[in-house]
C-alpha cells in the first residue's frame, strides 16, 4: 500500500461486494423492488457493483447526485429528501432526460412545482413514522388527500407513493425497539396507502433505514426497500449489532505522523476534514470517533482489546496505543481506523477510493481543480 | 440572491477585510510578523485580500493546500501540520519550486527526511504549550538538542524556529484561561528558543490560534502570528468572546424545504455535509449546531431571542421557529446559519462561496467533475 500516502477510504470491495447481493437477496426474497440508497458511496464504481447484483433503481439525497449518477445511466432516480424549489430548474432538466421521483414533505411546495414544472416528474410523499424530522403523519390524512386532489389536475406530477425513513433505530442499541419501529412504521404507512388506494392503485410504499433493513428478514409489508449505509457499514451499526465485524467494508488509512511515548499517545493525518465530527459514545462517557485496526494488502483487523480514536480536530486524530502495540504505528506507517459514520467519512474522502483488491484508487470524477495535482504524487 | 440554490458559503467581504486589516495592524504594532493560516477559507480570492493587507508569508494544513495556493504566487509557505513523510515525493517537488517549510513534531521522521530530501526544506519544531496533541514539551530539551545536531549536518534542512499552538484555549470560555495559556505557553517558547539561541541566533518563534491572537494586543514575547480562524470567525468563537457578533464575515445559506408546525419546526437543505457536525454545549444539556439568522442582500440579522440549528443528519437541519417567525421561513426561502466552526463549514462548502456585495460566486476552482455540472442552474 505504498501508493496510500494521505487518508483515503480502503474499500474491501469482496465485502462490499457480498453486502450487496446479501440485501438484494432479501428483497428478492421478500418480493419487494430494491431501491438502494446511493449517498452512502457517491460512486460510479460501486454503483456498478449494484448494476450486476440486478439493482436498476437508486434513491440519492441530492439532484447532483441524481446528475452523478445519470453519467453512467441511471435513469430512474429518486431524490430522497424534502424537494429544494429553489432548483427548480435543475429539476426540469434532470426531469427532461430520465425517470425522476421527487419527495414532498409539505404541502406548501405544489404551488411552485404546479407553475414551474415542465417535464413528467414522480414525487412521493414523505411519511413521519417516529423520526419527527420532516413529513406527513397519521393524523395529516385530510392534507395529504387535498394535496393528492390538487396534483392530480398538473399533467407534469405523477404521484407514485409513500415514502418513509425510521431514522429513529439510528439512536437506539436495542434490537427490540428497531423492530418495533419497523412494525409500526410499516402500518402507519400501510394504514396511509390503503386509505388512498381505490384512487391510486399501482402507488408503492418506500422503506428505508439500514438498522430495520437489516435487521428484519421479511419485508412483505412494503413495496420497496431504500437503504444505503449497509453496502459499507460502519462502527456505529457495528455497535447498533445492524452488522457482524466482517461485513464491514470500508476503513480510513491514516498516515501516523508524530507519537507521545509519554503519554502512549499517537497522531495520524486523519480527523473532522476525512472522518468528520460523528462519534460513538461507548458509555462511562467515552466517546470515541473511531475504532483503530492494523492495514495489510489484504484487509485489516482489530486488537484484542478494542483501540478507538479518541480524539479528532480539523485535520489530526489522537488515540492511545499500549505498549505492546506501540511499535506498529512509526511515523511513515499507516493506521487503519473504522469510521463511526461511513456516509460522513465517505463524502469527506470521495476524491480518494481505494480498492484494496485491486491496488488502485477510483473515483478520480470527484477531484476537484483543487486536489487534481496531489494524483501526480500517489 | 435568487442564484443561491444549493447550501451555499455567504462571505461578507467587508467584515472579512476588517478582520484581516485588524489582525495585520495588530501585528505591525507588536513589531511581529504575520504569517495568517489559510486552511480557514481555503481560497485564492480571499487569499488575495490579505495580499493587499501586505501578506507574504502564510501557513497551510496540509501539501495539497500548498500546491493549490501556488498558483496565486504564494511562495512562503508553512504546512502546519506534523510532516507526512509517505508525501515525500510531494514535499520535494514543492520544495524544488517554493519557499517551504515543515514541521517535525517527532524525532523520528529525521532519518527518512535526511535520505530523501532533494531540495532546500525549512524545518520548524513543533512545541506542545499544553495542547497535548502533539509536539516537544519544554522536559524534551535534550531530545531537542539532539534533533538540531543530527540535521544540521543535512544540507536540505534549515531549522527555522518553535511553533506552537495553544488549541486547549478552544476548549474555555474563560478570558482568564485564555490570556493565561499566552503568557505561559510564550514563555515555554521562549525559554526554549533562549537554550539555542547561541547556535541558532535568527530562529522564530511562531504563536498560533484565534482566542489568544484575538484577545491579546501586544505579541511582543514572539516573533511571528500563525493565526486563521479570525478571518470568518463563527459562533464558537462568539461565545468563546473571542470576537464581536459583527466580526463574523460568513453564515450559510440554506434553502428551507419543510415546516411543521404542530411542532413548529422548521428543516433546512443544510447538514453534516455542509456545516459538519460540530457543535456548541449552551449549558443545560443544549447543543446547537448553528444559530439561525435572516438573511438579505447586505447581510444578516439575529433574533432577538436567538433561534439555533438543533438538530442535524447528513442532509438536514432542524430548527424551533416561534409563530412571529414562521412566516420568514416558508419553503422556497433562505435560513441564514452563523456556523458553529467555520473552518469546517468552509471547507465543505468550498466550491460554493458567494460574496454577498458583488452578488457573485467564487472558488470554482474547487469544482470537481462531480459538481462542475450543478453550476449551469445558479
Amino acid at each position: 500500500m505504498n501508493d496510500i500516502i494521505m487518508p483515503t477510504l480502503v474499500v474491501d470491495e469482496e465485502k462490499c461486494r457480498r453486502n450487496i447481493r446479501h440485501m438484494a437477496a432479501k428483497a428478492t426474497e421478500s418480493g419487494v423492488m430494491f431501491r438502494p440508497h446511493f449517498k452512502t458511496h457517491q460512486s460510479l464504481v460501486i454503483g456498478g457493483w449494484f448494476r450486476e447484483a440486478g439493482v436498476e433503481k437508486i434513491a440519492v439525497s441530492s439532484l447532483s447526485m441524481a446528475e452523478y449518477f445519470t453519467r453512467d445511466n441511471w435513469n430512474d432516480i429518486m431524490v430522497a429528501f424534502p424537494v429544494n424549489v429553489r432548483e427548480i430548474n435543475h429539476i426540469n432538466d434532470l426531469a427532461s432526460r430520465i425517470n425522476l421521483s421527487i419527495l414532498i414533505a409539505d404541502s406548501s411546495v405544489l404551488e411552485l412545482l404546479q407553475t414551474q414544472l415542465r417535464h413528467k416528474t414522480g414525487f412521493y410523499i414523505k411519511i413521519d413514522v417516529g423520526n419527527h424530522r420532516s413529513g406527513f403523519a397519521l393524523e395529516d390524512m385530510d392534507e395529504i388527500g387535498m394535496l393528492l386532489a390538487s396534483a392530480s389536475g398538473n399533467p407534469f406530477l405523477e404521484f407514485r407513493g409513500f415514502v418513509a425513513h425510521a431514522g429513529q433505530t439510528y439512536h437506539t442499541d436495542s434490537l427490540n425497539e428497531v423492530h418495533k419501529a419497523y412494525l409500526t412504521g410499516v402500518q402507519q404507512l400501510n394504514d396511509i396507502k390503503n386509505q388512498f388506494l381505490i384512487n391510486y392503485p399501482d402507488v408503492v410504499t418506500s422503506w428505508g433505514d439500514t438498522p430495520t433493513c437489516s435487521l428484519v428478514n421479511d419485508f412483505h409489508e412494503v413495496d420497496e426497500i431504500r437503504v444505503g449505509n449497509f453496502v459499507f457499514y460502519d462502527l456505529m451499526q457495528f455497535h447498533q449489532a445492524s452488522c457482524d465485524w466482517e461485513q464491514i467494508s470500508v476503513a480510513v488509512a491514516a498516515p501516523v505522523v508524530s507519537r507521545q511515548k509519554s503519554r502512549n499517545e499517537i497522531v495520524v493525518y486523519g480527523g473532522a476534514v476525512h472522518l468528520s465530527k460523528d462519534s460513538l459514545d461507548l458509555g462511562d462517557k467515552e466517546i470515541v470517533y473511531g475504532e483503530i485496526v492494523t492495514l495489510h494488502a489484504k484487509g485489516w483487523e482489530r486488537f484484542p482489546e478494542p483501540l478507538y480514536l479518541n480524539r479528532i480536530s480539523q485535520e489530526h486524530g489522537v488515540f492511545y496505543c499500549p505498549d505492546e502495540y506501540w511499535d506498529l504505528f512509526k511515523p511513515g506507517s499507516l493506521a487503519g481506523i473504522i469510521p463511526v459514520h461511513s456516509c460522513l467519512a465517505a463524502n469527506l474522502l470521495k476524491g480518494r477510493f481505494y480498492n484494496l483488491k485491486a491496488g488502485e484508487y477510483f473515483n478520480h470524477e470527484h477531484e476537484s481543480g483543487y486536489t487534481a495535482g496531489e494524483q501526480r504524487f500517489f
